[in-house]
Formats: C-alpha cells, sequence, structure tokens
C-alpha cells in the first residue's frame, strides 16, 4: 500500500508533488526545535523524501539561533521562537518538550498554521487527532483544534504490527513489555549511554559477575532514574496512579485512540535498556476470532510500513542495531500461543527516531500538504 | 520462613549443622563443573554458607584438572571425571552441559550419591523432581532415578515471585518477557559482551544514532546468534515447534512442573539483553481470585528469599545492577491490571548465578545433607 496522499488517481485537485516544484504554490513549513535529536533527523528526512514544501523555516531555541543547517541541501539559518515567526506558515512541526507545545503550538495555529504536535501535550485531547497515516489517515482531516498530534515512539513500534492484525482478526487485549532504546530520552540519553559506557569499560571488574556498576557511573545518570549501562531500568515516565508509569498508561490510551477500542485491556512494562537507537516490544496479543500464525506472517508481510523478519532458524528477528536508520517497522517470532488458538505472541522493532517520530511527522506533512494542494 | 533444613525442632534424628563438626559424620560432596561460570560460584556458596558437609572433592574437564581452587579456606586440586571419583560420594552437584550430565549423572547414581543436576538434561523426566526449597521442598524425598534437577535460571528468578501470589491467588495464565543476561550463557557469553562492548567503545559513530554495531562487532558473536551489545536479542535456545524458542517451552513447562499445574497457560519471549548477571522478567499473571496490589506486596515482602524493591516515587524498582551478588530475587512495581481486577503486573530480577544456578543447588545439597544426616 502507499499512502494516500501518493495516489494521483484519487487526488482530482492535483498534487504538488507531481507538477513541476514551484515553491510560490507549495506550503510553507516551520520546524520547531530543528536541532534536537528528532528535528535533526527530520531535516534528513526532508531532504530524503518527495519535496512537497516551499519555504522551510527551521527554529529552534536561543542556544542553537544563528546555526546554519543544511536542509534540502540548502543551508537554513536557525531562527528563534517568537509569534511573527509562523506568520504566512502553513503547517509547522514540533519536536520540542510538552510544556513549549502547550505554549507555542496554539500560537502558531492563532497564526494561521496547522500544528503536526510530537510531544505529548495535546495527544489525550479528544479534539486533537492521533494520526499514524498507514493506519487512520482519514483522521487528519478532523482537526478542531488545527493540532494533529504524533504518537509516542513505543506506541508507534507496537500499533504499526498490531493494527493489520486487528483488522483481520478483532483485537480484545494486549499484553506487552518494552525494550527502550536511550535515544527515547533525546540526545541527553543518548550522550548519557555513551558517559556510563566508557566509564564501565574503564573498570576491568565490571566485565566479571562482581562489577559494581554504580560505583563506576555515580551521579552521572542523564535522564534516566539509575545507571542504564549493562543494565535494564524498569521505569519510564513519571509516577501515575496505582504503581503505573505514566509511559505505561500511555500506551494504552494511544492505541486505543489510534485503533478506535475505547475499551481495549492494555496490560504494558516499560524498561529502558542499553541501546543507542531502537524501540522493541514483546507482545502478547489477544483476539476475537481464531488466529493462524502463518496467516499473520502473510498479514505483515503485505502491510504497509512494515516488514516481516521472522526466521529464527537462520538467525532472522527484529533487532534495534538492524531496524536502526530504516523507515519500516520490523517485526518477527510470530507464534501463536500453545494454550490460546485467539493469541498470538510476537517481537517488533522500529527506529524510535525516525518511524517513532520524525517519519510519522514527516508523513502526516505530507498528507496535510496534499489536502492544502487539493484546495 | 526458614527452610526445613533450618528448623531443629522439626529434625528429631539429629543435625549435622548444628552438632559440633565432624568430617567423618558429615557426608562427602562431589562438585562436577567446579571450575566453570557455576561452580566458580559454587566454591564460594559453600565457602560462606553453613557447612553440611565433609570432605569435598572438586571435578572438572581435562582442561582444569591439576589446578588448584580454594574452596571453605581449604585449597583443593581438582580431579578428572571418572567412574571411580564418585566412590564414597553422598552428593554430586553437576554444573555441566547437557550431554555431560545426561551421560555422568548416572554414572555417579551407580556409584552411590545423589545428584543435583544443574543443566536442562533430567529436567523434563517424570521421575526426577525439580526442586525449589522455598517452594516444593518435600519434592526432593521422591527421586526414582536418585537425581535431582535445579530449574532453569530464567524460571527461577520468575517462580520465586509467581508461587507466593499462586498460593494467595489460585494461578490461571502467565505472560512473561526475559531481560536475560549474559552470564546465562556462561563465561563465553560473559568474555563475548565484553569484547563487543571494546570494539563498540573504540568506534565513535556508535555514540550516535547512525553507527553500525554488526560492523563493529563482525563475526565475535560467540554463543549468541547476533551482536548483544548496544542490541536486544529475542532468542535464546534452539527452534522448537511453532515458532517457539526451546527457552520460551522450557519457561512453560519447568514453571507447570514446580508449581504442579500442568495445564497453566503459559506465554513467554525470551530476550537476550546487555548485561553481564541478572536475569529480569516482565510478568503479567492472571489469578483466579480478584486480586490487590497492596495485598500482594505484603505477600512478596514476607515471602522467603524474596525483597520486595517498590518505590517508583523514591527510584526504587528491582535492577540487574543491584540484584548482582545477591542470594533473594528482587521484586518489584507491583500493580493491579487497570482493566482486570485479577491481574497483576510485576518486575522481577534475581542473580541468574546464584538463586538462578548455585545458590539453588546449595539449599538443595542443604536439604539432603539433613535427610542423610537424620538416617
Amino acid at each position: 500500500m502507499t499512502l494516500p496522499s501518493a495516489a494521483p488517481s484519487q487526488q482530482s485537485g492535483g498534487v504538488a508533488r507531481v507538477r513541476p516544484r514551484d515553491p510560490r504554490n507549495q506550503p510553507t513549513l516551520a520546524l520547531v526545535g530543528a536541532t534536537g535529536a528528532v528535528g535533526s533527523v527530520m531535516c534528513e528526512l526532508l531532504s530524503a523524501r518527495m519535496n512537497v514544501w516551499g519555504q522551510i523555516r527551521l527554529i529552534a531555541s536561543s542556544r542553537s539561533v544563528g546555526r546554519t543547517v543544511v536542509c534540502r541541501g540548502e543551508p537554513t539559518v536557525v531562527v528563534s521562537l517568537t509569534p511573527e515567526v509562523f506568520d504566512g506558515v502553513d503547517v509547522a512541526m514540533f519536536d520540542v518538550p510538552d510544556e513549549v507545545s502547550e505554549h507555542w503550538a496554539p500560537v502558531a495555529v492563532g497564526r494561521g498554521a496547522i500544528v503536526i504536535d510530537n510531544s505529548g501535550a495535546f495527544r489525550m485531547d479528544h479534539d486533537v487527532p492521533m494520526v499514524v497515516p498507514e493506519i487512520n489517515p482519514e483522521a487528519a482531516r478532523n482537526r478542531p483544534k488545527g493540532i494533529v498530534a504524533n504518537a509516542d515512539c513505543t506506541t508507534m513500534a507496537m500499533i504499526m504490527a498490531v493494527a493489520p492484525l486487528h483488522r483481520e482478526y478483532g483485537l480484545r487485549e494486549l499484553v506487552v513489555a518494552s525494550y527502550q532504546a536511550v535515544s527515547g530520552a533525546g540526545q541527553g540519553g543518548v550522550d548519557t549511554l555513551r558517559r556510563q559506557l566508557d566509564k564501565v569499560g574503564d573498570d576491568a571488574a565490571l566485565g566479571s559477575r562482581t562489577g559494581n556498576v554504580r560505583r563506576a557511573v555515580g551521579d552521572d545518570l542523564g535522564p534516566f532514574p539509575a545507571p542504564v549501562a549493562l543494565n535494564v531500568v524498569p521505569w519510564s515516565g513519571t509516577v501515575a496512579d496505582g504503581g503505573w508509569s505514566s509511559d505505561e498508561l500511555r500506551l494504552r490510551d494511544e492505541t486505543r485512540k489510534i485503533l478506535g477500542l475505547p475499551d481495549l485491556k492494555v496490560s504494558a512494562t516499560c524498561v529502558r535498556v542499553p541501546v543507542v537507537t531502537g524501540h522493541s516490544v514483546a507482545v502478547h496479543a489477544v483476539f476475537a476470532s481464531e488466529v493462524d500464525a502463518a496467516e499473520a506472517q502473510d498479514i505483515l508481510r503485505q502491510a504497509p510500513g512494515v516488514v516481516l523478519v521472522d526466521d529464527p532458524a537462520a538467525g532472522e528477528f527484529p533487532m534495534p542495531i538492524d531496524a536502526v536508520g530504516t523507515d519500516p517497522t520490523w517485526v518477527g517470532r510470530i507464534r501463536r500461543a500453545v494454550d490460546d488458538p485467539r493469541a498470538l505472541a510476537f517481537f517488533v522493532t522500529g527506529d524510535n527516531l525516525r518511524k517513532g517520530a520524525a517519519l510519522n511527522t514527516a508523513q502526516i506533512g505530507e498528507l496535510l500538504a496534499t489536502e492544502l494542494a487539493a484546495r
């Protein structure tokens, strides 16, 4: 399947991307948070994907203002975040912390832009659709607040595999355990793991059973509640009700919202692992009807944005070191529960900075650009 | 609760450990595989725990024969594996690969020893009990083949938390995802992670999103099917039916056997992570009756061999870097499923070389020594 925006026959109004490029007719894009972990990937993607944009404005915090970033081959000076910067902007992509989005997204909308927000600020707002173009592209058109939300990177990896199976079998329940990369916590997370690995690498005892990672790492925890090198940390997010973390409840709430299943049972455990980029999830999914593993493999083989990597005997299963830097979500280890003909277990890995963040934002942007061009 | 063997009032026959030590009256122990990853921990434990043994014979492969190992403060020369070495041995602990146990355990039994086997060779044999002294100590007395099996290290971590909850609520179903340390694959696994971390540490690009771990690591995979540094590998064991791995089915079969629940539903995903020692499991457990998170915490706080570490707001949850080198199994992140009053989610970490292997073997040995002393 191709994205709706890439199917010319459906677009009677003429699609910008299939006409010779005329910047005067193409929408203006603002990229807020252009120099962060996700923003940097976004610049790469905008340079590599079909060019649906006219002018692109790169916006960042005062620390980065004045820097020159190459985007689409053009050196572009990073400008500061002001209300006026959104004047004339058609679409504004926000890759910034929640509180920045919360304040500035409505400002951008007030100046006439449609906002695609990659923070958590608006995800659970009933008037803000959460869009995964391969799954619910139609939702992008109904945006009472002028804002479209991007799902969290862990939800994104899982939902790309779950949605096609739901369409076939009818999803009833999910039990999920995550293996989340440090770049999900931004560039600070990546830098922290790097420093910690240097420290434990200097301590020969840490190759043994008795090495003390806490002593080697000291207070250098970065954005994490504990050392992440040579460790797994069963916590991400803030403390929510009943012992759950905010990230675990978010995975549930976002999955329900994207699939339109408000009563879906979801039990998630979110765990940080010493991986640079690539979020993985072990999924146990229970459906309304009986499942078949070979048929499920076929469904996922044909699903848009998914690659099936499922031959354990040949050493083929989804892993972060292979999925990093790629667009699709990798799915494998598909097997029917021995004890339950309605349950499938599988393993999913996706690049949390690409499909988990920048790529999905770019795809939503292309949906909107197509819509604008059709006006 | 204390172990039955530590409760003198129950032992009318007189217990070796509470009498002044008389090596002539204490059973002779043979430790087969004394210089391996688990065997080395066993020597430490035998030196630190109450001394129930008379003579201890250290046995290893020809590579280690003649080495001197200090055990209980006594320099002991490692001898080779022959039938005669078991003459006069009361209890033989085997920490060796499956095929070595398969051949040599019956030889030891034939020479009069009771065998405690830490390999997978006899675990599923109906005539071989699988014993966790805190859970089913009585099973050690019924051993038609003269062999008692130790559970796999992943099963062990999980079952220590699951068994006390099962006694209260009645277990119906488990969905489990593991985070298994490299030392679960022996010293070769530890050495492999160490070498791989050195290699990726030399490659500055690997601190970034684009580094190529496969290129840095090359063919140096050790016992794993893929690089484990900066990665998670959703595979351990051999290929079994229906896409399951042997380790995943083993987790199910061993749990059923220890708990005496032959129809228990278990869906497991086994994943190797770049941790030296300390196996973790994310567990979603469904029970026959309704559960309460605070009550479950109380049950686990009082459970033998378990420590409750459950205060996320204070950064307290079970992690390998804290559990390594300790005896108990660490349990935390206990919460009731939002959507199912009969389901609990929790996270468990245990030292796979201690309770997951050597410690449990030592505890079974102490049960047997008590039994022998009572004769």
